[in-house]
This record gives C-alpha cells, sequence and structure tokens, in this order.
C-alpha cells in the first residue's frame, strides 16, 4: 500500500469505508477459496454430502458480491472518488465479478461429483485432476495475497502460472480422451470429468483476471490483453 | 430512456460525453455479434480462413473494451455521476466485460473450427449445432436491442431464453456422447464439437447477465442471483 494513498483521507469514516470493502472482498475471497476446496473433496471422495454443501454455500457468494457492489456504488455515489481510491472501486466491482464466477465454477465442480456418486471407475482419474485443482486454489490464493498486499510481483508471478495450468489441462484431456476410447462405456462418466477439468481450469482464467486488476490498482495501467505484463512492470520499478 | 435522466444534464458536454459511451458499447456489441456469425460460419464450412479472422479481430473486441473502460473511469473521475447516470456507468463497465468474454468465447468457437478442418465426419453434428448458434445470436442481439432502449420488458423475455438454450444444449450433448460411444476414433473431434457447444451455452448465460444489468440500470434494482426478475418488473409497473 505504500504508493497508494488509501488509508490517508481527512475523513476518518472515508478511509473506514474504503477499508471496509477491502476486507469484504478478502472474506468474499476467503470463502471462495474455501468452496473450490470442498468442491474438490467432493469430486475426490465423490461424496453428495459434501458436494450438495457447496451448492448451498453459492448463494452466500452470490449474496457478497451484491452487497459489496452495493457499497461500492454508495462509495462512488457519495464521496465521489478520485485516482487510486476510485482504482480501487472499479478494480473491486471487477473482482467480485470474477470471484463470483470461480464461486459458479466451484458449484460446477460439485454438481458433477454429485452426478458421478457410485461411479467407482473414474476414480483413478481424479490424481490429475486433484494436482490441477490444487494449481488452480494456489493461484487463487496467490492472487487474493497479491491483492491484499497490492503486491504487483506477486501478482506477475501468479499470472504467469496460469500458462503451466492452462499445459496440465492439456495434458488431462489428452488422458481423459484415451480413456473414453479405450472404454466407450465410461464415455458419460469420463465427460462429466472433462467439464470439471475444464471448470478448474477457467478458474486459474479468472485468477489471473484479478491480478491485473491489482496491477491496475497500484500502477494506474490497464495491463489486460497487452501481453506486457511484465514489461509494464519493469518500466516503472 | 422515458424514466431515466440520461440526456438531461445541463452541461451538454457530460450528456455528449454517456451518449458517446452508450454509443461505443454498442458499436462494441456489433462487433461481438459479427465475430459470433463468422466464428459459427468457420464452424459449419470448416473455413480456417474464417476462423482466422474471428481470432484476428478478437483484439479489436479486447481494445474497445480497455477504452470503453478508461472513458467511463474518466467520467467517474471528471463528472462524479450520481443516480441513474452513475448507474449507466456501472452498468457499462460490467456489460463490456461480458461482451469481451462472448467475444473470447467465439474465438474459441473459431479455434475449434480451424482445428476441425477436414475432419468432414463430423459435418453431419452442425445442424443442430447452428441452431445453437443462431438462438445464442438472437438472445445476444436482444440483449443488446435491450440496453439501446433501456427496454426491461425484453430484457426479461431475453434473459428467460437462456433456459431453452441450456436445454438445448444438453439435448445436444446426449446426442454427441452417443455418436462418441459408436465411433470411438471419432471422440476427439466430438470434444471439439462438444466444447464448441459449451461455448455457445456460456454466450447465452453472458446475453442474459447484460438483461440484467439493464435492468438495474433502468429500475435501480439489483436483480442478480434472485431469481425474482419477473416479480421485481411486476412489483413497480
Amino acid at each position: 500500500m505504500d504508493n497508494l494513498n488509501l488509508g490517508q483521507h481527512i475523513s476518518r469514516r472515508y478511509n473506514e469505508e474504503l477499508e471496509d470493502v477491502r476486507t469484504r472482498v478478502l472474506a468474499m475471497g476467503g470463502l471462495v477459496e474455501q468452496q473450490l476446496q470442498k468442491a474438490m473433496d467432493s469430486l475426490e471422495s465423490l461424496d453428495a454430502g459434501i458436494a450438495q454443501q457447496v451448492i448451498d454455500n453459492d448463494l452466500q457468494v452470490n449474496a457478497m458480491e451484491v452487497a459489496i457492489d452495493e457499497e461500492c456504488n454508495t462509495i462512488l455515489a457519495r464521496r465521489q472518488p478520485a485516482a487510486s481510491d476510485l482504482r480501487l472501486i472499479t478494480a473491486v466491482i471487477k473482482t467480485i465479478t470474477d470471484l463470483e464466477r470461480i464461486g459458479d465454477e466451484a458449484e460446477r465442480i460439485a454438481r458433477m461429483a454429485g452426478e458421478l456418486v457410485g461411479e467407482t471407475r473414474v476414480v483413478k482419474l481424479f490424481t490429475q485432476i486433484r494436482h490441477l485443482g490444487q494449481h488452480a486454489r494456489t493461484m487463487l490464493r496467490g492472487a487474493l495475497d497479491a491483492f491484499a498486499h497490492l503486491d504487483t510481483e506477486k501478482a506477475v508471478e501468479i499470472w504467469n502460472e496460469d500458462r503451466k495450468i492452462d499445459r496440465e489441462y492439456e495434458a488431462l484431456l489428452r488422458e481423459l480422451m484415451t480413456y473414453m476410447m479405450q472404454d466407450t462405456d465410461s464415455i458419460p462418466c469420463v465427460l462429466k470429468t472433462v467439464f470439471a477439468a475444464r471448470a478448474i481450469e477457467r478458474i486459474g482464467d479468472r485468477a489471473s483476471n484479478i491480478c491485473e486488476y491489482v496491477i491496475y490498482l497500484v500502477k494506474g495501467k490497464d495491463v489486460r490483453h497487452t501481453g506486457l505484463l511484465k514489461e509494464s512492470l519493469s518500466d516503472e520499478d
């Protein structure tokens, strides 16, 4: 937070409002991370109860998004933020959209798990999926850390992880296709596993979106779609 | 626009700025719609040239998103919009994110088409995919129309279409699975077709997101995740 003026306003109440938004984003992020973890657990253990918990808790994730969004709109209307405060608010609006969609992906994974209950023959496919899920969870946690500490180096590091997840996903997909070709009866089940894997891969994409917002927030530069993430940092640092 | 105060500001320049943002969103929407159409064409004709055009043009979609986002931030900082003006800006920020992601889905469809060139045996699967694509395109156009005319009735109508697309997608998926089971050599190709179908289904989701923003903009109510879209309208109308 060193090079931003967050927490340095004349109005103490305004400071508190901005701090409160940040805290709530991190709380939402924590819940979404937990949802992802439980979704992966439900897939590995094919436990319908855990899967149902994830599906039920998604309502809470959605409610958090709507509440934070409302708080941002109130701050925009009342405080008319400028410069880095304004970037904080717009970064938050975008971040919570991605967090909510990560929550949706976790729910999707849980639904697939629920549908796979009893299908023991796909269990052996879950080692690689577990690995992919852990990787996505590390990315999500890293993106939230980068947001919490406004740490652009961390943001770049996590952003770069996304390509690795993409490669892991492609490798897994090839394996799953081979499995389908060898055992055609397994196709409906394996396809569900493919969709779960794809949901995890998308979580990586969304975690890297959050990293881009962190960089925008700190540096005031929009690095999306530029492929210049690294350069945009080294220009200034 | 009857019940909003857009276009009724003392500053003519401010009016023009808000109008300009709206126009640019619609221009971006037009380009994304065209991208979707071309992506579907590339899939139906398995034409690598058209697929490549879609991939190339995605850069333009991305650039439009960044430019409109920047314009919104400038208006937020300089004009400190309130009430419906503020809702317009936040609705635009969210809408262009979904438009950009629809552009990404179109690119994804085109990439699948590019990879399927020469695979004539999947051509017969394309009738239903074409239908799904047309449906998604109608939804996107409808969502953009609702945005252009701030038409909440249209927004609700289009929003309701999404469930139909989901059902069509599920039916198509079952058909594709059967095809994979009957002809295992086709699995890699059919799986690409599955991914293209899924991308189309996602476009429906995103078009319905845009409808929710239109309702928020006009009514000042956040109807996301509530399942109360219809009721929230009939309460007031």
